[in-house]
């Protein structure tokens, strides 16, 4: 898949703030962050959706993104933890290769609070964020 | 637990509209739709959250999710479907037993808007969408 910004992400050929990897999947925080912690889980293998991912990837996908919310659990104290996975256009999918986000939810924000207030996040804060989440070796 | 209202639907002591079962787990409709076919995933055995869920229940969880999400588009075709769990009452979960949401999403609805929308249904309703989406035997 030339053209799947992830894809690219993966082969490394556009720069991402990662905080986990291993042979079949990558975690790297979403550049515009819902909130602080927010980060995106991907297979390796291109996929659209989860129509389309292998049960393989798809049961990888969710043991990484188990280990991950204890990470940011542990890192930040959440009051909560949403995982979510869009599929189409029309549900809030805007990259076309199969993803899970893992966002925390703080200080009592609303979910839909939350979706309206994408924020705006420093080169400097994302830096911090991904060394204090990071289960690179 | 004895008290937990999921594990009473898991052992039929409450009642609900199922459209799958197998030894592990069970999904129903949610008794308040955000949309046509809004369906819930549990494990039968309890946990209460992504944080203490096996592996092998939340593997077993998706690959049902992955089933039931293919049902839901060939039934009825929605433009979308999101995937979501949410762990912690903040998270907007009020069950305390490990449950995803699969939501159709329908006519360019947001999804900010269909949170903010949930639907009454009637039973009438709720009693077709569950014999149109069933994967029972």
């Amino acid at each position: 898949m030339n053209d799947c910004i992830f894809c690219k992400i993966v082969r490394g050929e556009i720069p991402c703030h990662k905080i986990y990897e291993d042979e079949k999947a990558i975690a790297f925080l979403d550049i515009s962050p819902l909130s602080k912690g927010h980060t995106l889980v991907i297979p390796k293998e291109h996929s659209e959706n989860i129509f389309d991912i292998t049960e393989e990837d798809l049961c990888h996908i969710m043991k990484v993104i188990k280990k991950i919310s204890s990470k940011i659990m542990n890192t930040y104290t959440p009051e909560g933890i949403v995982i979510r996975q869009n599929n189409g256009e029309k549900a809030g999918q805007s990259v076309f290769h199969t993803h899970f986000h893992i966002k925390p939810v703080f200080n009592g924000t609303t979910v839909v609070s939350e979706i309206e207030h994408r924020k705006e996040i420093s080169k400097e804060d994302m830096k911090v964020i991904c060394e204090e989440l990071s289960m690179l070796d």
